[in-house]
């Protein structure tokens, strides 16, 4: 594997590098970490990796490693968004299979033009929609679409966090600078960074699509020129109904990602911040617990764990996973849990729609993707 | 006391009566409790009060009593909501203090006439928004003021319920019946039932008012009239931002009353179902529990408290708090905390600019009252 | 009703007045509230109750309310310890029902000559072993004696509370005062003020008596008389293995009795500190949540709850249906759950057996009553 | 590295594998899987690595790896219990480095022959006390050795699972099998597998040693040559009072590690089931949770933590912390937190003094180590 990004200061870089190593399937042993060759090298160095596969370039990078008898399969491409495009469009050109870092681009004609590409080169890509490698979200899904809760009526998920309530952009905060410009991150600000995590959570463990939304997206911290606080109305197929809220400016909040799903018999819960367990919310006010590494799971959660029960899994094992799913990819296997192009399609036409509901005051739109 | 309403079959008339009488400062010696005769005598039995003094209706009860050396001081209101406004005005008029069942009213129109007879008649008027009695909401409330979490900037209140998922009213459920008519509810069915509760939470909390709204209210459950499902955006003076959804078809929830509210220095959490603990959440990704009975309480939810930490308080002992503060207006004293006529304008002027943002699929309506 | 003890600065005294009065069917008229006069009459005060009624000794209330017409039928004994056997044996052989703050006595000598008392006058006796009173106590303890379990292997209480953990009692603290005394409080500290609510607790659940124990009585709080830290081993009938803990010195906790069950099957937790709630651990992984006021409770829950569930009910509730069995037994009822003068000599002669097992070091000591 | 044991079918062996490559730091490379040459092999095929180093027997791999340019640095020891002592100390002979699987040995002779032995053999040695690697329990460490709890008065640390309720043993569980097998564990069963973690966190966490004990060590599945569910009543220096238990038979637990400590001014508590908090309960009904990955957090918690606040880190990351440690001993560096041979000799010291304490019903036994 090589990563396109994640240079010096950057903190999803070494997140997906120890994903991708945890199940000893894959290692990262080039890189273009940098736009500046001068911190590219510096990246490979902090990563460990022998000193000439750490590229100046991402162009350099894809033509050397294709030429090396030992050269890489896989690019993971963390770079902030606005580069996702070009990079995954290049290693997928070159002949690489492409895990990227969500947004899959800062634009649905992007996605749309990058899904042509996945299309035409016929190479793995996927989407690090870390939450759906949750092992209790995989059960919860399965459940779902083997009609634990009846038909669906309603989703509410809410995505707080609150690191964002200071203006850090302000100061050095490599990480608060590029959420905040659009030059780097595209229309949306929270609504790109963490709410269409929340989106993509809700229609994976659903496997309903929004068809329409009526958004509310401000600007809490002045001076900003993207959200930093969102509130979405949504309406799925069969027009079940949803809200989903997320919020960078939540003070005292981590990463609070929590989705509840309502169906004609039963409901459900998932909180990120204790993810090794699912409700379920019966009628006779009754819940049940799902503890991770039980045996009251299915196929879809066992095969995403490690450890037995009461071993805590977190959200580095959750990555591991969608790089597990990867490597099955790669190896010619089947992945149907791992996020594709159309989950990107998927997540820029809800920015794109939302950005434009906002601003319009227009009331509910109607989106496809 | 009497009550008007809460005959047989009733939920809220008992409860009522328990929460009147906790503190042995009130006692139930009179009631007009059901518009039948009958059932109004046998209610009186239920009761254990003087036969006599359970009357077939109440404009009997109201002359009786006014005429007796040891009558009444205070009639609790407690029919279904379309009968409040007669019952209250009726009672202020013959000179005594009410204590009213929320809604005040089924229309703001006649709430707004309400507060007029309130005013003209100078009698104590009380309604009963139970969550508002709570200590620990009212801790929350005094250290709001007092600035713990810097201005407001994002209020979170969220009430889910489940048990009108199935079609109640079809069977014999009494509970379920009146609340889905719009004849006995008014406009309002899931926002004016449990909604408002959200509402006066979220003002009283943060001691803001809101001024504009957009409302998406649906009807899930086929055949009602009225909606069961809410979701509101709230935009409050100054701007700050809002989400309110309740919903009555949430299967599995049982009375899941929460609010989020966040500063710009810290968050706050309180949940009704554990309401005997405050969460204030830090900036440093520490949050601190602020646990009922403890030494940790301001005054307010300190007077407000029967047991010492670790003894848990709930729901009845939060409705007797309204009546300890009405006992107190009574005997004439102040009570500040106690929701009066403003709170049942402000609730019936959200009802109506919910319903109506809802039906014209309007956008955002500014509201006042 | 009338209370024996519980005058000015007294915690239990108002408590038992509320719980006794809180459905309606008891009445505080009468008392004799401290053992000085004048203290009594400023309790009377404060009750609100008739002055001629505020007596200045209870022999001489006994006498005076067994010749009203209006007399009570009931006395509550709400001293501190040493006083409950005089107090309780006077009431009943005045003919009076008595409900006796736990312990019965401070000597299994005394217990033993109560029940002779009780048995002898064949008047209603009950304790307050509050915790037996709480609705999803009593779904355990059914769950449990149907079977849900299989047989019982392992009882783990613990009973930890902090306010004793700086020397109160040699400031002005009342509570402290009394209960690190020995002329108050008998031979036991904290193993006779909550060490024994947790031993009738693991009793009352687990349908089984303990009938050997090892104690290791411990004093923290240097120049204390009396145990303020306990853990006892216990073995009941059949060899179930338990512990049970207890401690007034363990800073930060509240009131935080909490009791685990394993059997063969199956666990089962309940937390006083949220009280709605009971816990099923199932074997495979899987927990289940019983919430009060729920459709998945049995009928002596049922009973014993006042509202719909998701409205919490807490330590009054609980207390109160103490006080709703009571009234059925001087109605001529029954009342299974209520612990009566047994459960007194029970706990009598587990504190006597830890104090001795402590002192002596002289390892399991078995015991009966 | 390579392992000792670990071969197909082990939990422990991967899960070592997993940790100690977390970081990129250490990788395995060679492995004496079994002591079933064939077995061997496969688990070498199983774990990926060169067929040329997955050997026979450790001696072999020692004597190999010893004389190859690229041979290891370290070895893991992961074999049943009564293999520890012979692998350790071979590999330490042979001048490697050892990380072993707790516990060190199965007598306290074999521990201290074992330490002359790393004393002798100037190696880094450590064990896998896996629960000193949780951020928070080393957060939890620094602020107790800091004074916040101020002196500490009370450990109450309990350890419950369930998995061995039923007797997997005469079925075709390999895990369950060694561990009720003295000829494999040594003469502890549940106190040597999980009491000995419960115990070293006790002592981690506090800085203080036990140094006298009373153990009730049971058996409740029939037919068990070994203990299955322990209670042990503590002192510690200064006589710091203490209780720890542990279960293998408690139905429905799955791995619920929790340490309660207590001060003269606060209390701590920690569980292992959501271990990216701490809770600090303050004597005046505040209660605070310190969360990972905040700012909140010392250095120690920080350095053993690799992702931001609300992104949970769990088991592996815990166990990958000791490995952090370990490598940064074999290149030099101080590891204050790793456990090591001393705390084996604790251990073992501990589980035989518990064994003799409960099998002669002696009472206090003092111990040292």
């Amino acid at each position: 594997m090589a990563l396109i990004g994640g240079g010096p200061g950057a903190f999803i870089g070494p997140i997906h590098r120890l994903a991708a190593e945890m199940d000893g399937r894959i290692a990262l042993v080039a890189g273009a970490f940098s736009s500046d060759p001068a911190r590219s090298r510096e990246g490979g160095m902090q990563y460990g990796i022998d000193p000439d596969r750490a590229y100046p370039d991402f162009a350099t990078m894809l033509a050397s490693e294709r030429d090396r008898i030992d050269g890489i399969d896989m690019v993971a491409v963390v770079t902030p968004n606005h580069a996702h495009f070009a990079a995954a469009t290049a290693a997928l050109k070159a002949g690489f299979a492409v895990m990227s870092d969500k947004p899959a681009t800062t634009t649905l004609t992007d996605a749309r033009a990058l899904a042509e590409v996945v299309a035409s080169t016929d190479r793995p890509y996927a989407l690090s929609y870390t939450y759906s490698g949750y092992p209790l979200v995989r059960e919860g899904r399965a459940r779902i679409a083997a009609g634990a809760l009846g038909s669906v009526r309603r989703v509410m998920v809410d995505y707080p966090q609150g690191w964002l309530a200071a203006p850090l952009e302000r100061g050095a905060n490599k990480q608060a600078a590029w959420r905040v410009d659009p030059a780097s991150s595209g229309v949306g600000g929270c609504i790109g960074d963490i709410g269409v995590h929340a989106f993509h959570l809700a229609e994976f463990m659903t496997g309903l699509r929004v068809t329409e939304l009526l958004a509310d997206l401000g600007t809490v911290v002045e001076g900003r020129a993207l959200d930093d606080d969102v509130a979405v109305l949504l309406r799925f197929e069969g027009g079940v109904r949803g809200v989903l809220t997320a919020s960078q400016v939540a003070t005292g909040e981590r990463n609070g990602l929590t989705i509840r799903i309502y169906g004609e018999k039963a409901g459900m819960v998932w909180r990120q911040e204790q993810p090794d367990r699912l409700d379920i919310l019966h009628s006779d006010a009754r819940s049940e617990t799902i503890w991770g590494g039980g045996d009251a799971l299915g196929v879809d959660a066992r095969v995403s764990s490690r450890t037995p029960g009461g071993h805590p899994e977190g959200y580095l094992e959750a990555f591991a996973n969608l790089y597990r799913d990867f490597a099955d990819l790669i190896q010619g296997g089947a992945a149907p849990l791992l996020p594709g192009i159309d989950a990107g399609i998927r997540s820029m036409a809800f920015i794109e729609a939302a950005v434009a509901a906002s601003r319009n005051c227009a009331g509910w739109i109607k989106f496809e993707g």
